[in-house]
């Protein structure tokens, strides 16, 4: 059987959200005297700011307004950190956040604007408080739960008073914060099975995979992708994968993984003089290199998968797991040009929540930080106008979204490509340098002229002659041409 | 406003069943490979041996035999514990027991036979795992719960790996495992009052409170009291009271207390050649006494109360607390004397689980072990058949439920007295002493003839004089008369 991957996908602009930081709603019925931090205050682990998905739903116009058609949200579900990736209860969402209610709420909300939901699944580790990790703290290895951790020895030691000293029971990266799951125990599958399950049934349109890669175990995985696609074939399933991922991206277990191959090629290109090379990412490989290069990084990238997948693969350009590309480019041209990338090529873009205003920020927690809502000064409202044109750009052009990719020039400063899609064609023509560029293009034949949709205030100009197509691309901007449609 | 409490409770005989112990169904589907201890193997804290709630729905008929009308359920509510007294969801039934389909299944199927359910709310303190305890062990002072608890110094250490360091902070008994909730927060007081009325509304019957005296603030109980009783007037508020109990007992806080103060005496009374005066129980003071000693303290008991109050006392002979009664009293025909009194005097009786089949054990956890159902060899059939026959007795006599009580004789081995209702009476003697013994005694003045009720199965023959009616008590028993029926 073919390869198939979700159509809404392919068309999906998503935006992710880090719920404790992205909105607040006065909506939220909390018991009283809860001690938020002041909205806005410095970012720290475990600060809670008090975001939550009734927020999301207030802003929902907002989201609209940029042309996000789909939201990614970091972990929902019980979890005492303000990321929430240590899960408490996989079966409700965090009373902070407004608990399922809110989600019923946002889910609703969201559905009723075309837009769509997608989850973060942790299902390889849990926070201290998970009830059978609980359970098995609490009483050791008589709990009936005993076959749910690998425990080493006793007493189990999750909260050790002397540092470095390794915990005694299996952890994600040794965190003892992350008691791994022991996915071999068909109990625990059979849970984290009804658990995607559960939320599949209660209206959300996809699952994002936490470290995948750590429940080691292709079985596992096709079950899973089968159990929630019996439930909603067109749920999405994307794995948090950094590397190449062709292991899970055989249509069989992932629609997708999380692209961070696109982010390190993009941020090497476009901010290849300004990129902060003193930031360290063990996933992300940036060096300063030109077209002929960045060229060879994404073919290699589009020829690890199938099309199916690549149309529906997530191209980030950060996360809550990185710097801020805003930060690591250093450079607002830069910035654009990878947005103008990441809206022009195969794959669904996903903007990092605040990237549109201009919110910047180191690693972890710096990354994180509130959405300044409480001071709209501190937008940037030209960045902002940027993010819509160019997120419309996209979701007009279905060729943009959907078209065959050809590369058509590669050299020095200038990486240029077409999409094709039936009778319609886009030609873009990107140029790093900060001189306009001159280019020769020959996109497959086609009858009919070319129409300029960007630059959107200047009219470049270009030529056809034959099958030859001759423009001049602005100075660290890009040329999108279409015709056909 | 005079005082009021639930009639049923009047006329109720409550069964109080320890969940993990009493009976296990196999209608629960768990999930696969939890490790439960055989049943019946031996009592210890951590080893759970899987009864659950729908064990109880199984053996209704059982206990609808017994005559039992009430049943007290020790915590059901998830946590981490055999004894389930370490909260974890106050607002779900452990999993172990069957989840809240097993709870609604019990109390619909009970309801049907007119039996009442009461649960234990243990509002004082939680287990480590529940959710604002967990959220401060996680985020320190930074968590929004921090006023849940009280908290001395910092890093929090609930888990100390050393022994005799009192917990840095606040525990019921200093014990780490049991962390003292804040009730001075509205937040908690709020959270606790919406659990009470939750499982109200969800059908329970009432609620028997853990350490309540501990909760020293009588407008939190009086606002509990509101809050129950505007969902169901009828329903039952019972406090974990072991001494004199009046400060709670005006009407404005509890219905009645579990009513240690009628253990004490009975036993002492009762088993007074017997029992085992090595057992040292806190609360519980025996001391070898005659009729007279034994008078004065139940008419002190009953003395503190409102007739109301005293007719709806749950009145105890052991629990999951103490030492089984059989194995205090170490004499049969003790037991059975302490059981007849029981039936005969006004408070409603709680026959702790598989005492009726001769269940014996000495202090926590042996008082705990499983329900002989794996083996009826070790049933006292007996035993069992003169249960059935006493509680039979008090449901027969309403005037032994909530008839006037008088004292009619106390000296030496004899204690009698007299129960009146309307036109209705009963005179109940008993007799301590290994012989036969004559007694002369005067009830209040009725017309017509007694009717001897007990024993059963002998005629021990009486004469009424006048007022006067004189008869012979068998050794180590009672004779139960009535009349105007």
């Amino acid at each position: 059987t073919p390869i198939q991957t979700p159509d809404w996908v392919k068309h999906a602009v998503f935006y992710q959200v880090f719920p404790d930081r992205f909105a607040r709603s006065s909506r939220i019925k909390h018991l009283p005297g809860l001690k938020f931090k002041p909205w806005g205050s410095e970012s720290i682990h475990d600060g809670f700011q008090g975001g939550d998905l009734l927020g999301v739903v207030d802003k929902l116009g907002y989201l609209e307004e940029l042309g996000v058609n789909a939201i990614y949200l970091t972990p929902i579900f019980t979890s005492a950190s303000t990321h929430r990736y240590h899960t408490y209860d996989y079966l409700e969402v965090d009373p902070l956040l407004g608990g399922d209610d809110a989600l019923r709420e946002l889910i609703d909300k969201a559905h009723e604007r075309d837009m769509r939901i997608v989850l973060d699944g942790v299902f390889n580790h849990t926070g201290r408080g998970f009830w059978p990790f609980h359970h098995i703290l609490e009483n050791g290895g008589n709990s009936p739960y005993i076959d749910w951790f690998t425990v080493h020895d006793w007493p189990l030691q999750p909260y050790p008073t002397e540092k470095d000293i390794p915990p005694n029971y299996s952890c994600w990266w040794n965190l003892p914060a992350l008691p791994k799951l022991n996915t071999n125990n068909p109990a625990v599958r059979e849970y984290l099975y009804e658990v995607a399950r559960h939320w599949i049934k209660f209206g959300i349109d996809g699952w994002r995979l936490d470290v995948p890669h750590e429940i080691d175990d292709d079985d596992f995985w096709r079950t899973f992708r089968q159990v929630v696609k019996s439930e909603n074939p067109a749920a999405y399933i994307c794995g948090e994968i950094w590397s190449e991922a062709r292991r899970w991206l055989q249509g069989d277990q992932f629609d997708a993984v999380m692209n961070y191959l696109f982010t390190g090629p993009a941020i090497s290109f476009f901010a290849a003089e300004t990129y902060r090379n003193d930031y360290i990412h063990p996933h992300l490989p940036f060096e300063p290199i030109e077209a002929d290069k960045f060229a060879s990084l994404i073919d290699r990238m589009y020829g690890y998968y199938d099309w199916e997948i690549n149309f529906a693969q997530m191209n980030m350009l950060d996360s809550h797991d990185m710097a801020r590309a805003k930060w690591i480019t250093q450079d607002d041209s830069a910035l654009r040009l990878c947005v103008l990338f990441q809206m022009t090529m195969p794959g669904a873009p996903c903007i990092y929540y605040g990237d549109e205003v201009g919110m910047t920020g180191g690693p972890d927690p710096d990354c994180r930080q509130a959405f300044p809502w409480h001071d709209e000064s501190l937008w940037d409202y030209d960045l902002l106008r940027f993010y819509r044109r160019a997120v419309a750009l996209r979701r007009t052009h279905e060729c943009l979204r959907v078209g065959e990719l050809t590369t058509l020039h590669a050299e020095g400063p200038v990486y240029a490509f077409s999409r094709n899609l039936n009778g319609s064609q886009a030609v873009v023509a990107f140029n790093t340098s900060h001189e306009r560029v001159p280019v020769n293009l020959k996109p497959r034949h086609l009858e009919g002229p070319f129409k300029q949709v960007w630059p959107l205030e200047s009219h470049e100009g270009h030529e056809l002659s034959g099958d030859e197509l001759s423009c001049t691309i602005p100075p660290r901007d890009a040329v999108v041409l279409v015709r056909g449609e």
